[in-house]
């Protein structure tokens, strides 16, 4: 048994699908979900997601030897505050959130001795939001990064432990430092999800008769536009400088393009062949298929 | 039976699609398919396509009432008029071409007395290329779109007869100019294609490494910069000046909520809110639901 008392903090998508994930493999010995929405904590009920489910943290919280914080990126630092000088000697504190250098920066200075903590982010989610959606297997194939607060934190038993943790949910474990997961995030998704709110935003400059004609394309590029507007504005806020910088990136390559567009510009073709065979190639990662 | 005879030029995704389509439903008394390629042939042939196989056109064709021209944009026209002068009376050619006003203005000035030409988008298509790729059922439930050369073309017995033809494939059907059709599509799909390029780019800018932290959204998002090159490049090319009018567009969105999140502007909370929201609305289409 990785942990013996369990507690998750947030029973949305990610604190559900992890309660489920957790409990589906025997990996807690007793797991309690707290949630202060009654319409959340009826849906984890529903769905048997925990042992327990709760308004706000208990004993049972506060005696856990894993507390997960899996709560919107602006909710975790004041969630943390409160609950770290209530845990006990041998807790581990982890957070969920998918920005780790400011919530590193607010919440390891607080860790009391005897107290680990170790932020994390599993690179899961999409546009569906809350326990409704969760799902046992949403880890499963993907990538967890953790992000130790200071260098060395993660050759440690506490991390190690962690990590086993993930692994047991079918995730590869990566270790990096807060503030290089936040500009490889700000890339790889931060970016790329504005992008999906700007094309959202262009497509409803042309009348609500323009969407008639979207297909496929369209489809696939703004489907994460759907996800929850309060969760996106936290994580653009929270990792403000990295999107800025990944998304001038994303416009000075849309702009690069479009120029080679309207000059006629035949080298346009060697760039579009060399990124479809790279987007080809990707595809051949698990969860990337071509569907 | 819509038609007696069909020919269809190129066995690509698109053509062997509709050859398949309209076999499947017996919607062709006699169909022929015309590719350069053996390889092409071959597949086609596997997967039985057609009546007959060749590799150019033929007595078959000529004598076609229908003739399809699936080919690349750039092909489109001077496979038009090498047609055009050997087509009979009574005869329609159609082109499924994702550009219409540059392939209307080539090819309604060579249409003969007697022949009619029936430009033709059907909103269909994606990543993958070639009659591997190709289904019956790849048009079902999606819209096409024709554009009468001239105004009044469209009320006619010709279009309406091609119009039931993709209706009987359980496509939408809608008229619009060519022109509208072109503005329309680069907001819809060309320019979101541009973009889907753009962010492999910028991908790209990070090193092999970083592809390692793309998840759900960078995948859906970037799935169709898999297309073929020469495809995209013809496309960009033809319908160059709304591409670049709707890629504005999408830059100047993109800016603009950049310069809000930059800004720890709390406007941008109910920009996302919003959008998210339009987007839930549009995944309520047929084949736009969440998956």
């Amino acid at each position: 048994m990785p942990y013996e008392r369990v507690a998750v903090i947030g029973g949305g998508l990610i604190g559900a699908s992890l309660a489920l994930a957790l409990g589906t493999r025997r990996l807690a010995g007793r797991l309690v979900v707290v949630d202060p929405d009654p319409a959340a904590r009826a849906a984890l009920a529903e769905r048997r997601a925990a042992d327990a489910i709760v308004p706000a943290p208990d004993d049972a919280v506060f005696a856990a030897d894993l507390v997960v914080i899996a709560a919107p990126v602006s909710a975790i630092a004041p969630a943390a505050a409160s609950l770290l000088p209530r845990l006990g000697p041998g807790a581990t504190l982890m957070d969920v959130g998918s920005v780790k250098a400011p919530i590193v920066a607010a919440v390891a200075p607080r860790v009391p001795p005897g107290v680990a903590f170790v932020p994390a982010h599993p690179l899961v989610g999409g546009e569906r939001a809350g326990p409704a959606a969760a799902a046992a297997d949403l880890f499963a194939g993907h990538v967890c990064v953790l992000t130790p607060p200071a260098p060395g934190d993660g050759d440690g038993p506490t991390f190690r432990r962690a990590a086993d943790l993930w692994r047991a949910l079918d995730m590869t474990v990566e270790i990096m430092t807060p503030a290089a997961h936040d500009s490889a995030l700000a890339r790889t998704s931060h970016a790329p999800h504005l992008v999906a709110f700007a094309l959202m935003a262009a497509l409803g400059r042309g009348g609500d008769g323009l969407a008639r004609y979207a297909a496929g394309a369209m489809r696939d590029m703004t489907r994460v536009a759907a996800a929850p507007g309060p969760l996106w504005r936290d994580i653009f806020f929270a990792n403000r400088a990295a999107v800025v910088e990944a998304a001038e990136e994303v416009l000075a390559e849309i702009r690069r393009l479009l120029d080679q567009v309207a000059a006629g510009d035949d080298r346009l073709l060697a760039e579009l062949t060399r990124l479809a065979a790279r987007r080809r190639a990707l595809a051949d990662r698990p969860g990337w298929a071509a569907r």
